[in-house]
């Protein structure tokens, strides 16, 4: 039993993000993997709250060394599962952001970066409040929807709007902003009216596939530059076949591959965090979204990782 | 198209509550089919939102005659579809009660007598304000839970405490409530306290299947006598075989054949209307939990519409 | 290679019904274990057509002894799965019904015993069409529905109504049919009374938990005699969560473990065939409705290859 | 609830087609949206009569204007549900394309442009008999398989041969007709002969990826001009990792991208009508299947509608 | 997050057994609760490996307090998730099993009292071979099978014979064993003779039904005793509906209120371990097989700890 | 009952593989179709024992003739089913291989090519044991793995490295060897070392999406030549939305498209056997992954029949 775990059977032990120790204290640790069981922001089907148990057990799959890449993240930095950003109060959304965002001010607060599993992308904007508090940063976005939107039944806040929000109070830089893969129709041609206003660079699935992959990231280097950026990865991003697990399936979207090629495309950029959302397991039958949420996170940590040591070698 | 859509084959056509005519306005209605599409209440899996429209789907399978007890609801009374109870706030568990709260002032207004489908069990409580206004009602609670419960996660107000709350708001009578089937773990002794101190019957299934069904009808006819009453019918205390699609399922729960005998037991009561909550589709694979739910909002519309045709030819 | 398939892992070889031999001769046989993949006759869920498929599949549980009768139905009869009856015009339900006929002629003209996967229950007729044309039979028959419907979306033949036309062809005595399991909502009050009115013995599922198990048997054995008689069994007589795999189910039925007492039961009977039906894969994701149906078959391959030992040995 | 439904809460309410009003009257009417639940004509795995039920929940997910496009059809056109052409009797092939056929005759004479979900693809061929009844229209299909196959199973009509016998009854013109995304194995080498023969243009899934999207959309408007046109999408046409949900999948198929782009290059061309066929709920345990074909359908909506209003603004 | 982890919402947090603390130090702990993930011995459907994997994941719907018997096995004993015994030569059965006999004993030697979980039932063997290597225990066995059986294909070891191993060895007495539930077909009549010519007591489910639940419970008592006993609970010995998943399902098998009735019947054995096997996720697609085993390994802690602590006081 | 299998409607009939006749007599036989149900081989799911079972059950959707290329296989050849390579001792790895290397060696002794479906990859190695015992062959690979690795828990054999073994005893020349999809995350730097040290020719997926389809299938010719060559195709090498039922999955594969083309590319090679490997019907709830599993099979009996139609009439 004192082996590593990330050298078992990949069925057997307890169920961290991939498998990495758990443990609650943050002094000297590089990087934590948190969970944020919390879909109280959803528009239409929930079930995301479920996303950590399902990420955590399915990440099992990972292992330590990226192939295509050769960043051992592992090796390069600290990693630990802290455990979840549980809100006291689930039932009032308001106050489920304020626990959120008390559990990254403690984060940071050690200097820790975090990389999260959510929830729905509500959840983004506590966790910027936290990691943004005293600068902007540049946004590297996935997804299908800007997540740009007004109020909607009766809230400001609600996983279509964060990043209007996170913008109007100074968190992430809408000019280093980027938004890929967007479609799907809509009920309001000026939905994401905010992204255009504020300067985002909005990049539809159409634009997607005509610049090609490559362009893509180009153009995030261009735009992001040296300034921290945050990863956010919404898996209905990815088209509903790769993720069928999630709130709200837009037909059309990106694959699994492409992803990973954008993901590995960041490595060079100066990654302060990052997270994946929306993963809904009781949409999931083959688990195969859980596993696609939980290899995005591995990507995203490889590259975070990277830039981190970098960092600290620097 | 002329045709009664209950005669036409069961996969056709809109998927009305057993394919009554969708009707908005309440004039002449007795009974009103109505959807309560919220889960903001629910502590463990969420889903119930999607429970009223997977209930009108399955409820296709619903024909017009209860081949046991004869009752032809639809002969005896006009009942229609009449919508759902939808909140316009969602992220705020106390005013989407108060939202359901307004359109059952509405039903009640009009003398129509309510069958809902749920949603979590916490919407019982706002049908019960809207219901229970005026004197306090005697209740039939089926579950595996008492629902009697205190403060959780920083709420009142929750799927695990309505009948708490119904009684101390006066909804409720607690000498004249009944609750069938409780059973599970706990992490409370006094969890259900209340329902113990505030006198209603409670019957655990150890119970329920040592007294037999016809001994439990007797209790609930003593007890209740000709005291308005309302059922409410959480399919958690059916065993999750019977209905796996449910936020807190608990094994070792009665049949769906025995929660059949015991609402058809039920006829002769001065039934003032009724609920199945807590049925969450993407919980339920085959369907049979939805179909189930069904099943028992047409076993209580049974027992409902002969109690209200005998009062209204009084 | 050469090792008897029936006691190789239940996982390996080609799946005949209960891993007997494949063999197109009827020459020496003594049952004949056949499936009718046919499913026109259905009005409401299709895919019965596929039951005979996931049947032979999930029958390679069975084994070869029933351990708690001691019957071992391969030593005392030849048996073997002799392939399908398919109709060569499956979009034509008169003609289909006659191509099945056709085929039990050939089965009957050969005096082997045929005992059927079905296919939907429209299909039990054209198999009475050979068997009885003779004399009529006693009728053993699990169900939820009586099945002595009227016409139905413009056809006498569907199957609802088989044993109607049955009765009034003279291929069932009506005074030994006895129907087990009865119930679900109507949409005619006189939906069976072709059942009551030729003298029919229907037992409702309530009557049948009055009666109990046993003295169901005992009468059963009173009705019938020693009358030649055929067993069908419809699975949806069965609650649901046995058989979630039917086309028309209804909550509220017996147990496998009921249902394997009552066919244990009819041991003693002069058993001349018998079906199952309604198995619908495409609504069985465990299999277990399948699996369910291939020991209902082989329960009933038990007592009637008793029943046909003993007339030969006579 | 006067709220305009398509602007709720995604699971709210009666799931009609992207929640239309339900109407039956066609006065006034410009597009009616049609569910035909009949699978009579399949050769292989049933369900598809469950198809246009599960679409209209599905189709929930729409919303009012494509993103893509700009194309807004409900500001366009007025758009209802107006029910389901279900044959009397459902038991006989013949019979019932004639029912559905009497049903299109209905909408045609009211002036309605029909868009339908099936069924099984023998029901496009009612469809034009209606439609076309005065001059061939063109076809745009896109299928794995062309459909112009002889008879089978002793019936010239069945899923596989509606365009053969469209041809032959002058219903569409077979120099005008592209069929695309044809693969998969035969068991005869003939057996699409009859579009070679005619002079249909069929593009080969093979075929497809090396012209490239942009050029198929070219070749269309060069075949069909200005000819009054109708749209027939197949979901076996997509890869089943799109639609597994189907009677006869082909793997190897385009994507629902590329199925996108082609509808929406659909643009400009003269279109009457459109289907999207051969959902089958039962195989398509995700729903993701009904999803993609009711957001096809919502595609075929927003060019035919931008035609309809071209033609009477003209 | 220094909450206790039992009293949070169930969809958070890591899932080791029942929400345990994770401690891989045995000192001061009571009962251990072990994993073993092995299903190298099973016959026929694999998956058991999987099993400690989503037991432990849905042993998070467990709280702290058996509501029907008043035990709080948290409260009377220390209990901790101590991981897995995990074999490191796991394509060895012989070698797989000696590791596990090596993890247990060392539980045995820090006098800690193991509950596992399986699995599949060959693991039972090991287990007893560290527990009862100074004197047989007695055995009270819940199954559809006496996994009694002789060699099969090829080896002595295998998931249907450990208790003939361990009568043979002298771990368990056969004159103390009881086995509860046997059915299904067999392909020898004298499978289970081992059973009956030790002197094991047999009662299949037949008797079971006829002696009613509460015999069963005092005739273990009079077989056991005060021998320190061992409860093995296989979950084929449940009907099928019940539990899915798992290798070797058996339909005609007890309900869980039944197996919960019998093992709280248990109270007052002087129990020395516990497990729950043949839990087999893969073929579980609502969880409930996984949720079901992990209620029953609570109701076995329920008592295990009762005797416990009754020991320790005494 | 004399008809055809092949023309019947797919759900009918006995399920051999691809409806072929099943005979176990190998004279005259010129390519025989196997089953292996064995899964001991690998490290983290199992389940590919049902490969077989499922693959014959979706292969009855195959037809007779290949339409893209124009092959019909069963008119080059005489092909048939003949039952499965079953190992006598399934629970020790060395013993099953050498069991199912010995039936290998029978048909290799009766001339007759084998195309198998596995169980998993680990049973290539008997499979080239027998075929290859003269003479290495070349082998094309598909694969998200290289399956060369070193000892795993304990074991030389297990199903990640049955290509280092097969090239350390000469099975294969690794010159020849050809290794296309390879990605996902690794444990060791050096895990697939052994490829690039012997000298096989390795294409990581980035590297197949850089070079294209047809540039790959040019390099395989250029590397095989008319070397005798084996084709090994494991479905985990397809992305796993095409095969989630699969051990160990990978995201980020090929299409199936892409894996037609490129076993149709294969025509002019000089074909001696091939197989389909790690299909595990218990992770495939929509049968995708067999239905994918058996068109390739389907795909590689057509390249390999017309390779040995050449060779037979040269």
């Amino acid at each position: 039993m004192k082996k590593n775990p990330q050298l078992l059977p990949r069925y057997a032990g307890i169920p961290t993000f991939m498998r990495c120790p758990y443990q609650e204290d943050l002094t000297d640790l590089d990087i934590a993997l948190i969970g944020i069981p919390f879909d109280g922001g959803v528009t239409n089907r929930t079930g995301a709250r479920h996303g950590p148990r399902e990420m955590r057990n399915q990440s099992s799959l990972m292992r330590t060394i990226n192939q295509s890449t050769g960043i051992a993240p592992f090796d390069l930095c600290s990693v630990a599962d802290v455990g979840d950003a549980l809100p006291d109060n689930p039932f009032e959304l308001v106050k489920s952001h304020k626990a959120i965002e008390d559990f990254y001010h403690n984060i940071v607060k050690h200097h820790v970066m975090p990389i999260s599993a959510g929830g729905d992308h509500s959840v983004t904007l506590p966790v910027l409040r936290a990691l943004a508090k005293d600068a902007p940063v540049a946004l590297v976005h996935f997804d299908a929807h800007c997540d740009t939107g007004d109020d909607y039944l009766g809230s400001k806040f609600h996983h279509g709007s964060p990043f209007k929000i996170a913008a109007e109070e100074g968190l992430i830089d809408p000019k280093k902003t980027i938004q890929i893969g967007i479609r799907g129709s809509v009920t309001d041609r000026d939905i994401w009216r905010f992204s255009y206003d504020s300067g985002m660079r909005v990049i539809h699935i159409e634009e997607l596939y005509e610049l090609g992959i490559k362009k893509v990231i180009e153009e995030i280097h261009q735009l992001v530059g040296d300034t921290p950026a945050y990863i956010t990865f919404d898996v209905d991003g990815l088209d509903p076949v790769y993720a069928p697990g999630t709130g709200t399936p837009e037909i059309g979207g990106f694959t699994t591959f492409e992803a990973q090629q954008m993901i590995r495309g960041l490595d060079g950029l100066n990654i302060v965090g990052g997270d994946v959302v929306e993963v809904a397991p009781p949409f999931d039958p083959t688990g195969n979204t859980a596993l696609t949420g939980a290899t995005m996170m591995f990507e995203i940590l490889c590259v975070a990782a990277k830039s981190l040591s970098k960092r600290k070698s620097a």
